[in-house]
């Protein structure tokens, strides 16, 4: 069985890869801090980016939200005033009702989290971190926001001065996550944002302890190519909490305490060696996920250096 | 100024006449016995008719909802198996999370309900009856169901053996309701249902003492015209308390304690003497509302016969 702790888009992608090269059981431990309240609905970005992909209903050219997605409701809703910033999409809003529905009727989010999947027909068992509300927050251009206000609201045009999991101290991992953590057979950290998506992930206490002491190995796919993120603004938030944007740099970040394998991209082929003496495994391989099939090459690389030892 | 209690499409349909035919202020009294609770989202079918109606935002064939309407959500919303019996267009849900938002930060009905009629240029003052959480319920085939399940999800399609408003005696007129009936130069009760509409309205405690005490005429259009209702199945109701499906009998079931003046169609002058004899004055005129000039007419007779002392 293999645990996958997943951001969004980048997770999401990585998922389509390793289905393609294995038959084992995955375990997916999704992001929530980036969870956000709007309309009065309970919005999951990552762990919807994850559902619709991995369910063959994910707008493919964004790479997160619906296909064939209108915004009936979104400019109906400007009419009334409403904030503009963060636009849903009519058939995407039928999950954030559908969940909001179950969340007002006591159901915990990992239940509401799987009736979605399975409406989805997902390949994989999808799991929140964390059943509480927990959320990241930033600092930046001298006022704090929810993490995507910054993101998407600023385009994360300034840098960030500080960022933190707001009520992280009180969570606990949702039910499955840490058991999953501890019967898995390999654990892999796909090339999603190490501090806001798996830097979230391992602020929720237990999870962090849980990976590292995991019998399974523990492989990461650097989400940094040549100095620079593969996708998103992971460098405005590895400056954040002062770790150099290199995939070296983020290797160290994470640490031989948390790590077993690195993978890093061909053009960081010369970092092998400082990543080595940090004593974590690494190899350097064509990291960009332009298809299935690159995709699934990374992931068998993955699943090959966790098990090399 | 005029006073109006209003159920739905006969309410909203008449307003539009009323306000062809006169410049006095309107303040509109609404039915909320029909609201409803889907998806999480509360719906008030009747204030959103007259708002839609009024605001030129109506499906004007089907006489509720909004124009130009889509139900992407609702489409998605089945597949997660959502409850398919009463489907929610796109633009209309954006009312509906609007006034969810508004309601769970603690905003009264009646405030949300003027923040809607805002959004839609609204020519009269729309209040809610009530502020609180009532609900016309039916027994009908043996089971206790909401209205709108019998009206709407089983078309009406059996006898009903009893109606009643829930929670109705704990329920309070929303602010503003009282002050204007005791400040009216008229009131009118237009074509609704008797039963569900202004039955509904005149059962919060409080109001049916206000119409009956106020200075102001009393003045109601008959919703049965030639012993059929005009639109509905009025007649439902009305058998379900013991109420011919006649203008008299509804006439005489309003009562003279309430009312001053009604208005018959042409094809039932011949029950304008009982009526009369009611002590009720009475008068026969064409009563279809074909186009806003028919119904601008039955208005001016309304007023006409409410001042006609």
């Amino acid at each position: 069985m293999i645990v996958v702790l997943a951001g969004g888009i980048g997770a999401a992608r990585f998922l389509r890869g390793l289905l393609a090269v294995t038959s084992e059981e995955i375990v997916v431990v999704g992001n929530t801090g980036d969870d956000i309240t709007l309309h009065g609905l309970r919005v999951c970005p990552d762990l919807d980016t994850v559902t619709y992909t991995l369910g063959n209903a994910v707008h493919e050219e964004q790479g997160w939200g619906r296909d064939d997605e209108t915004y009936t409701v979104a400019t109906e809703l400007a009419e009334f005033g409403e904030p503009t910033w963060f636009r849903l999409g009519d058939r995407d809003l039928a999950t954030h009702l559908f969940r909001r529905r179950l969340l007002d009727a006591g159901v915990s989010l990992h239940v509401v989290t799987q009736r979605i999947a399975d409406r989805f027909a997902l390949p994989v068992t999808l799991l929140p971190m964390t059943n509480d509300m927990v959320e990241t927050r930033v600092l930046a251009d001298g006022r704090e926001m929810h993490f995507q206000e910054y993101w998407v609201g600023m385009h994360a045009s300034v840098p960030v001065d500080r960022i933190w999991l707001q009520d992280a101290l009180t969570a606990t991992p949702a039910p499955g996550v840490v058991e999953a953590i501890e019967r898995a057979d390999t654990i892999v950290l796909p090339p999603s944002n190490p501090v806001v998506s798996i830097g979230t992930i391992l602020a929720v206490p237990g999870i962090r302890e849980a990976v590292a002491d995991a019998p399974a190995p523990v492989v990461g796919v650097s989400p940094i190519v040549g100095g620079a993120p593969v996708r998103g603004m992971a460098d405005r938030m590895l400056a954040a909490i002062g770790v150099d944007c290199t995939a070296a740099a983020v290797a160290r970040h994470y640490g031989a305490g948390l790590l077993d394998g690195w993978l890093v991209d061909e053009s960081d082929a010369s970092c092998v060696p400082s990543v080595e003496a940090a004593g974590i495994a690494c190899r350097a391989v064509p990291l960009w996920m332009n298809d299935v099939e690159s995709t699934a090459a990374i992931a068998k690389a993955a699943l090959s250096l966790a098990h090399a030892g």
